[in-house]
């Protein structure tokens, strides 16, 4: 790969982490991004949207040497508290260890920092205000729009879609014959909204946890932010609820989440003026063309946002493609099917992992039985931390790759069953044999 | 509808046969082709691709009185011979019935009888040369490129997609949030290839069965033309023979399909001078759009060709689609909801029931046990014509709606299963009694 022109379309959280391993190891990178260069601008005010970091995505900034810098910007969560519509919480830890804690950090304030990081080497060149617009697999080429409306082309030999679920780039694939892709969309869409800091500059509810208002086919979260403020989104099924985005917001508001009402003094003027996002699941195959073109996080695999991993996915991508491309140094093609092969299944599993984390967090996490479980599950990790991990602690606090752990979690549950089921036997001809 | 504009991409079978509907319900309709006008240019000299038009498809013929037409200019099929590699054959008939026969008929010879007929309509006008390259679904319009490549828009009340598996107009729906679609490929490609008439005028081989030559993950099949010729197609994986496409075609033959080169004096012509074509399964959701823009055909729901429904699927489109705007005449949106409700899931049924038939087409038909299971349901059809129906019957000889189909086969067997046990367990009690 030395020696070769590498273009990314797109400077997002995965083809800027992508950018920085490339220029650690000697590549020449040019970077196109459609939004304005970030350092100039700033981050959009007030409206960090954030995500969620675990293990596979501080794995992934650790081999930048940006582990610790992200970690001192993060807030970690140990749980997740859940609200009742009469103002109850129930709390349920994330897993039995003091570092079993997933952060939540600034999307844009991670990104930032990426482009700086990868920006330090002289053989990574961003280009802002570049939109990628479409892309020529085979010279490999891709078309930028610039500010003014005016395109190029820019040719290189590989070409990087780090462009998100909407990828231009995939695009170009995607019209060729026996390239697979689909998209879906779950019915439930999603607004932004914010809890400010309190008046005495402190954090309104409490700081180290994912809060959650579970009500069945819809919920609203709310994840820290470092100035003390909350980002809040309202997941529902527009169509079920055809009247909020016109009518009485507050109403809704104040029938659903009665307690967060007070919390949110511009709730009415976020709802109105934040757009509707939409949940969508991308799936691909192949992730590559010849050794020319290759995708790279939501460009290839865009998942729901319900557990957490999507900027995981994409960084443990960079991951597991700068290996390929160490053990195939030259031949990029080899290296490229070795990426997909490495990741495609694991990511398929994520898809579906996260879809269903959506029935957990908005209905689930309010039963009895699923808090008796994770007890249950807490307990055996401690007691066996050899043989038995939750599968929650797996995809967030292990490398396992995703598909290699749900088959671990099946053999689990399956020994597990064995063993409750020998116990009650066995309890079952104690009490006979007493009795007889 | 009445009194509406509606503008159709595509004067392919399903968007030719639509005008014509639509032309004798009195509406206004246009219709834009990319192709030129095949009165003017006759049908690509010799290589009419033939297809199988089976009940669905008269059905619909017969509503805009061309069922006597096209029966007669099609080749009536009465099953499958089967061909093995010594030469040797085997004959299934594809029903119990003389009229249980699927007609062979000539794509661009049944595409040419579908634009006369709806052409003789004043109200329906066709434009050729007109290529849709795209689609605003608000408006709705579509863009449309003639053949010096200069571009204008048209406008109407309602736009039909009915341009095919890469249809412009679904493209134009596939960006909005919220519509779910899929294409998928089969590994297998495709590419035809001709046996002519005999020198004496006569077809060289049974001109009153489909042929195929099963060899496993690939196969060869021939359908007869009016003209004793017939189309033959090749269905093989490349990546498992990569040399095919470069190297000895005859070679190949020699070895798969011994029987067949004596029978195709241009076969390595045919073979490199034709496009090698794909597979692919389409999927989408919704097929319609604000009662505007409407999907037809493939371009909603293409299917791989080995039930021979494709073109049988798009005609019943027609069929359901204006027995829906019957019954909304003043709600288009409401009559396409009903349309894509009605025809959405039966059509997702063909889709899977289509990639199935590969495998018993190229494989199980060679079996015994296939061979066995056929004769067996025959014989059960015959002896109670009322309740039992083989799966193959309901789907070619019937319009039991395609779901419908399989859940009454899956009953079927089920029943079938029961009785057989019955009768074991009659058999055996009655040889324990005799024993004892």
């Amino acid at each position: 790969m030395s020696g070769e022109k590498i273009l990314i379309a797109g400077a997002g959280l995965g083809g800027a982490l992508l950018a920085a391993r490339l220029g650690m190891a000697g590549h020449d990178v040019e970077v196109f991004e459609r939004r304005s260069d970030p350092r100039n601008t700033g981050l959009a005010e007030g409206k960090s949207i954030n995500l969620a970091i675990s293990t596979r995505g501080f794995h992934a900034l650790a081999q930048i040497g940006l582990e610790r810098r992200i970690l001192d910007m993060a807030v970690p969560m140990r749980g997740r508290l859940m609200h009742d519509r009469q103002g109850g919480t129930v709390f349920q830890p994330y897993g039995t260890g003091k570092d079993h804690t997933i952060k939540s950090v600034s999307r844009g304030g991670l990104n930032l920092e990426l482009i700086r990081r990868a920006d330090e080497f002289p053989n990574v060149t961003f280009h802002f205000d570049q939109a990628c617009t479409g892309c020529d697999p085979d010279r490999p080429a891709i078309t930028l729009r610039g500010p003014s409306g005016q395109t190029r082309d820019a040719e290189g030999d590989v070409v990087v879609g780090a462009d998100g679920a909407f990828s231009a780039v995939r695009r170009s694939l995607q019209r060729r014959a026996g390239f697979d892709y689909s998209q879906s969309y779950l019915r439930q869409s999603y607004k932004e909204l914010t809890i400010p800091a309190a008046g005495d500059g402190g954090y309104r509810i409490d700081p180290d946890v994912l809060h959650i208002w579970p009500r069945g086919g819809f919920m609203l979260i709310a994840l820290p932010n470092l100035d003390k403020s909350f980002t809040v989104t309202l997941f529902w099924p527009p169509e079920e609820y055809p009247g909020l985005d016109t009518g009485d917001v507050t109403g809704f508001f104040l029938e659903q989440f009665p307690d967060t009402v007070p919390l949110m003094p511009d709730l009415v003027q976020d709802f109105n003026d934040n757009p509707t996002g939409s949940l969508v699941t991308v799936r691909c195959d192949p992730w590559h063309h010849e050794g020319k073109v290759l995708l790279l996080g939501d460009a290839c695999h865009a998942v729901v946002p319900f557990y957490g991993q999507g900027a995981n996915a994409a960084f443990e991508d960079c991951t597991v493609l700068m290996d390929a491309v160490l053990e195939h140094p030259n031949d990029m093609a080899a290296a490229f099917r070795s990426y997909h092969l490495q990741r495609k299944s694991h990511v398929d599993v994520l898809a579906d992992l996260a879809i269903e984390n959506f029935q957990v967090m908005s209905e689930h996490v309010m039963s009895r039985r699923f808090l008796m479980r994770k007890k249950f599950d807490h307990l055996l990790e401690l007691l066996f931390p050899a043989a038995y991990l939750p599968l929650y602690t797996m995809i967030s606090f292990t490398r396992i790759p995703y598909g290699d752990a749900v088959r671990k979690a099946e053999r689990q549950n399956r020994a597990l069953g064995w063993v409750v089921g020998c116990i009650g036997i066995v309890a079952a001809l104690s009490v006979l044999a007493v009795l007889l």
